[in-house]
């Protein structure tokens, strides 16, 4: 038998990996149309933070040493055009240029996700970049390293955004960031992004919010962003303004596409052609809260859903819970985590939610070098349960927040979740926990 | 109505103050013996460590801004000697000795936990130390203050004392512990204590395992604790092998006592006496796990506690679930932290136990800073239920536990657990959160 995968990063060379594992005797082709297979995408901006680190230290394993260790068949710089479900055929080209076609018993779809490219003039203009792809990060790593680039500007303001305004403005340069919307963060607690906002602020990177970009002109003396009512200059411009996923292979080859335009699967990863999967970044998952399908692209789902399909295509029964949109990154100083729905996509849910902002230590009473942790909490006024939970704080935020995403796992009610045995010890935390302390507070409102 | 509570620590004032803010009109005296309330015990050892920290900024609140502030009747210095269920009498005597008797409709004892005193000669000797009461911390303090001690020595190897090795180390006495047992943490996997044994002696704090304890000696020079094999010099001697529940006053009330030598209690919190409730160190619950009623003397069991009985008292029915045995410290640059049952408890309690160490990173691939995580996981193979967790690192231990501590409140499977929907970010952990690792290594062994 043979299983193909399209795209070779966490989800497809899991999926490979496992497969060949369970099943030697499988036939397993990877067709991954860069050099580049199992990277560590999330850490690009902590290699570029530093002069000395090499991007080639984020490939977690290379593709040589994947062929030589698992037997896999690993096709590099083989880009996949079309898939012919009735033949069981997917044919391309392999750079540079040339055509082939395979056949497949079953197929994996882990297409990933792509930046999405503003729709301005100017965004092809060399010092322009985007941050997806491994060699992205090479190309700006490039533009940096001589030390000629000392100020960037850096078009939208979510994760990646921010931690590659931190990684910027260690290198010295001075960094400004802009968005049309003019709150920053808008899926988290006022309170908590204010927090985050000035925590930018404090490491003097400029935010300019609710701030519309026209165009980007190349000028002799560098770049200029032209945006509503103001002019930015910059040596570097990146533009991380969100991903979408690519499914567009799917729907040429009629497969049907589900939230957020990713491809829809069953709880099996399967897609409307039963002899092809989809995971990754590319794919839909049920929400644990809203029991609702919806796209989430995030390296722990990309990675389970790789391990999911290769049990599934060897013989298995791996049947995938669902996500609870658990997600942490750090900016700075500060530590920021969500987990759940926010009280906005409860209410799009049909929940009737309750929410509490509450402000604890993430050190015991009189403990040194104790600080402020921020929790938001929702919860659903009809059922009692526990919807959401948000944390922002220099320490003890981000796996504190796994607490609550298990709490959701089990579709806990606030009430219950107040509950929790805890861990406590002062240098940790108040006896009771910044989680227990919202829970009973937002357990008073419900 | 009248509410009378014996205990004015955390249990204690939880009750208090939480039941006379649910109803003012409630009569609500505390009777404490010291003359110290509401003090946080777990941070002694921290505070000790510095010399210039009072051992008063341990006192969350003092006494007199409790009056102030509540409304409570709070008598300091009241040692309760005798309670008279049929009468629904309390009495004893005042400092310095003036008898005292008071009625109670409703009666709450947290009488906290004593430490274990060891039967040795010399145990008595001016310079041997407890630490338990604020009291006992304040003479510990008396005595390094002056700078005079330059040596001490550790009967015991619990929390505590490993604590209280690293406050003295940091102070820059030179440590020795000793104890009987020839295991460092017999309820930790060997090979996490292992690593605990390492960081201990890395620090330079000796450490005689198997070395049993006979008499301390006072020599001019000093103390001299003999022991079996060696005899040990030291100018300070601090014996911490551990506390034990203070249930004598329930006892000679006719009021039963269960797990532990506590005082029996339902999920209410109700004593075998319907209007005898008890909280605290003083008192049992049932184990999440095992379904048996157990004794774990930790500060959040008696904050809720406290809790639970305030709304009992007051007309609400608060009925606490129980406790996972959830617990974290630190020793030095470690975090060593549980929850649930170890193997051994496990097999105890009717279980199948299968087990799995793992070493995982707190960071991701080629992040710096990384380091080690130890999980030792334990499942039950008859059930497939998550039965408990361990780990050791030098971060991402202490909160990471609570996910473990969630999920064995909700009776999780393994197999489920594995599923959970952690956060994931380069600086804090790899894609696959250490939990997950041992969880997904733990179900191939089931």
């Amino acid at each position: 038998m043979r299983f193909v995968i399209i795209g070779g990063d966490a989800a497809g060379m899991s999926a490979a990996s496992r497969a060949k594992r369970r099943d030697p005797e499988l036939e397993v082709i990877v067709l991954e149309q860069t050099h580049d297979v199992s990277y560590s995408a999330c850490g690009m901006p902590y290699a570029l933070a530093e002069p000395e680190r090499s991007m080639e230290e984020l490939v977690v394993r290379q593709a040589r040493v994947f062929q030589e260790k698992t037997g896999l068949d690993l096709r590099l710089g083989h880009r996949v055009l079309a898939i012919d479900p009735l033949t069981r055929t997917v044919s391309g080209a392999s750079h540079p240029g040339k055509p082939f076609s395979l056949n497949y018993d079953k197929l994996l779809l882990t297409t990933g996700a792509s930046p999405i490219v503003p729709e301005i003039s100017g965004i092809d203009h060399k010092g322009v970049h985007l941050l997806k792809s491994l060699e992205q990060g090479r190309a700006i790593k490039a533009d940096l390293d001589p030390g000629g680039v000392h100020n960037a500007l850096i078009i939208g303001m979510g994760y990646i955004a921010l931690e590659m305004a931190e990684a910027l403005r260690s290198r010295g340069l001075s960094v400004k960031m802009v968005k049309p919307n003019p709150r920053l963060l808008p899926w988290l607690d006022k309170q908590l992004a204010d927090r985050v906002q000035t925590e930018l602020e404090t490491n003097k990177v400029e935010l300019l919010l609710g701030t519309g970009v026209q165009r980007i002109e190349q000028h002799r003396s560098g770049l200029c962003c032209r945006c509503d009512g103001i002019d930015l200059e910059a040596e570097m411009i990146l533009a991380a303004t969100g991903v979408k996923p690519n499914s567009e292979l799917a729907t040429k080859a009629g497969i049907r596409l589900g939230a957020g335009g990713a491809i829809a699967v069953d709880n099996r990863l399967q897609t409307s052609n039963p002899d092809i999967y989809a995971a990754g970044d590319c794919a839909e998952a049920p929400h644990l809260v809203s029991g609702q399908k919806t796209w989430v692209p995030l390296a722990l789902v990309a990675n389970r859903g790789g391990w999911a399909v290769a049990d599934n295509v060897t013989g298995g029964q791996t049947v995938l819970e669902g996500i609870a949109g658990t997600a942490v990154f750090k900016v700075f100083d500060l530590e920021v985590a969500r987990t759940g729905l926010t009280s906005q996509e409860a209410a799009e849910h049909g929940f009737d939610p309750v929410t509490v902002t509450i402000t604890s230590r993430s050190r015991a009473h009189a403990h040194p070098g104790s600080s402020t942790i921020y929790v938001h909490m929702i919860g659903d006024r009809t059922s009692g349960r526990l919807l959401g939970a948000q944390m922002v704080g220099r320490e003890g935020v981000a796996h504190r927040i796994n607490a609550a995403a298990v709490a959701l796992q089990n579709k806990m009610e606030v009430k219950r979740f107040s509950q929790a045995d805890l861990a406590y010890a002062p240098p940790f935390g108040p006896v009771w926990d910044p989680l227990l302390t919202a829970a009973n507070q937002l357990q008073k409102l419900m």
